[in-house]
């Protein structure tokens, strides 16, 4: 579903930041909704993310039940599965429940000195 | 009290931040209460703290006496004890008192590079 | 326990009002803490309230149960029993729970025009 | 599904406000998700409502189709209907899309003067 | 261009705010571009604005050249002609010339009480 | 200096407002600057004023002494000469000296009503 | 200490404002330092306040031990003596103690319309 | 159409950093206009660009289609060709869409230490 | 006047920060009082401050006159000795005075890695 | 002009800010005021720079003509001249022209470790 776009600067390490603050997902205990704003940071290797196809792949988290360490992870490992980036870090923050907003950030690779 | 459960992707080191605004214990000296926000960060190790039971277990200190500099460390101790963590910092911004605001700041471990 | 003293300028209609966000009760359902802002104003008649008296009458909250709608009318009610303000109201800014912030605001008597 | 409650203070006007921004619905046109701050203001006449039951209410509309000037005034009927306050009014300020943020506010009976 | 639909409640004064900060024309005086943010609000009538369509219509002005007194003017003058509103409101505030920053607002109608 | 052009829709009372915050005069008792924002406000009558006209006369202040007092009141007088609105005002805010801001505002005519 | 000037637009009703950050003054009872925000807002009659003399005069109040509600309305009280305006108002914001903030207003005359 | 002029202080690395939030061009897939907020900074080699050509520069992208991978690369491009810095580098922070915000920073060159 | 107790985790370099905007002294040269925003932070080595006596002792300066860049030293020189701490920065962020804010931060010691 | 003093802790490397957002100038070649917020930080050597002097001699540049990027490192250069700072940094950022805010940052010498 993801889709991807050659790299237009492929010589050059750059920095793509993305982000929403409309993904939703479900507690797999409670089964209530979870809300999260989500920034997804890269430095291209071979390919772009299409942004519109983000957008509806995100949506797809929508009635899923994931636990916070675990949805950031997936969404990373997906990414980069897809895009093969020099470098990508995905951070969640989540709205707050009982009183404590919990925010997780995981990273793929080393980020280039400069960018 | 505090339960844990294991780290889902335990060959990344990656970032959990969770903060609340409901802290609240008394004063040691004066028995009147002081209230704090209190930020906990750590790169997991094994295992991961339960967020409900985290916030079950600072509530505990609501009636308890403190000293700032002494609460702070404490929780530090005790969720290292729990979690074994690569990486764990505590941070608590105690309200206002004669016009003065502290905050108190204390780690646990080396911070991986590039987290 | 609330001390009040006289008011010194009886004559004119003039505006007190007092913020703290360090007001905490306790669900009568669940036990778990609440937390809120609350905000006193008044425009006094015969007398004011003493602000250390104030604060200790607030702390004594600090472990009973009450229902958001319930506290706030109560401190109202209260207070007017012990000041007869010209007008006063009380309002409560209790901190979100399952995503939802709730203010409960009450008055009594009238507010003076151009006060 | 909405549960209520007596009101505990019923001879007095007084106002509540309940504010989420963990609103969602979808778009009946696109089957996209949209995304709101939704706050409710009442004040309330023989009963108020139960802030659990209004939550779990409000998911309810998670995954059904609305354009935002009929779902605002929809929860404005429904929740005049189980409560019949002396005032309501309903504001859903939606997500930005195509660059434009829409905001519709609706209102049922006379706001008392004071409150 | 512009696209209505009947409003879906018909019977109650409701207010709809629409606001975008990308819009854009040119000075009809040096061939520059101009840039304001734009805010819409209406009691509909019969009818309200499609969202999309509107966005689409605005875009319309993107190469024309207006003076920021008419071009707000002239905007309130098509949606009323297209809408039949109870009460509209245009509000343009144009980004800063020469040190000085510009809003022009005009309305149609009178606004209902307590809308 | 300061040039005017007809008002494109004058049977409409609507509202223009210039902010800069680009005003520097000099106190006419120390001889060192003085500096403002400086929001003018009104309602057209027959003309409306250019805007480059309006920064370059408000230029002129540059190395003029005035109170705070009195040059919005001055600025108020000569902008009405030439413009005669409906209503008019002009606001000054000038920077802070020996601690205290202070803000003067100065009003020709009557608002109209829903303006 | 006060000095006072001439209103240089006497026949026209309009508002000064001053503000500042650094009033002190000394608590009655415990003889420890108070902090507030002062503001002044007045409509001149026959003369306005000079600044540096109102700078000077309140740092008078340093040394001094005054009630809240008494110093506001004290200060009240004695520029309307020195200036006799049409309309003024004094607000004072004291610094947070015992994690109340507390704000007294006192004013004295009509504000005229549309000031 | 860029011009620019001989760097004044050649022998001393320092930042020269311009800002705009006018940037907007065209999506080259639905032909629908983009915003951007867009940063350029460098350290100037032996030329400085001029303001005012730059600003004429950028608005020529107004009505082309450009990817926002694609765009900020190639003002890079262009700058470098004509100033040849020590460093320069673009960020192009795109207005949302589809609630996604996106933005892209490319550098050319080393940027020196302590600048 | 200082007091201090033993460091509760000595064995751990932790950080501790106390802020007050309700630092003032007086002006050598004028006389005039000076008000500034005073940041003390330190990792202590066998000994914390009391906090009540740091305030007190804070309060001594209120009628001392002392130039900016020698009270932030001196009050660093004074807490070094009394503390004897791993490191300590003093900063102090004047209000504003002939349109110029004045900001001066000493420290002591060597800040250890990763507090 | 510049009057400086001697630094009156010279055994230890701190640091100096001084702010303040009323310089202005004139463009060179449109002969229009330009403004700017200036910022001087500096480790001082021997000599501390005196404010009030510092403040008149920036007024100076008042009605003088230049370039943005040569006015800062202009006011540098005198600076370094009259006080031989350890590390000194100037830095300009100078309200939007043409839609576009510039600013520029020179520095001279080394900035020690940990100021």
């Amino acid at each position: 579903m993801l889709e991807t776009f050659p790299n237009p600067r492929p010589g050059r390490p750059y920095l793509v930041e993305s982000v929403t603050d409309e993904f939703t997902c479900v507690c797999p205990r409670t089964g209530q909704p979870d809300f999260a704003t989500l920034a997804i940071r890269y430095v291209p290797g071979e390919r772009c993310v299409e942004l519109k196809s983000l957008k509806l792949w995100l949506q797809g988290f929508r009635n899923e039940g994931h636990f916070h360490e675990d949805v950031v992870n997936r969404i990373l490992d997906t990414l980069v599965e897809h895009l093969d980036p020099v470098w990508m870090e995905v951070e969640g923050a989540f709205a707050r429940r009982g009183g404590i907003e919990t925010t997780v950030t995981a990273a793929h690779g080393r980020r280039p000195q400069g960018v």
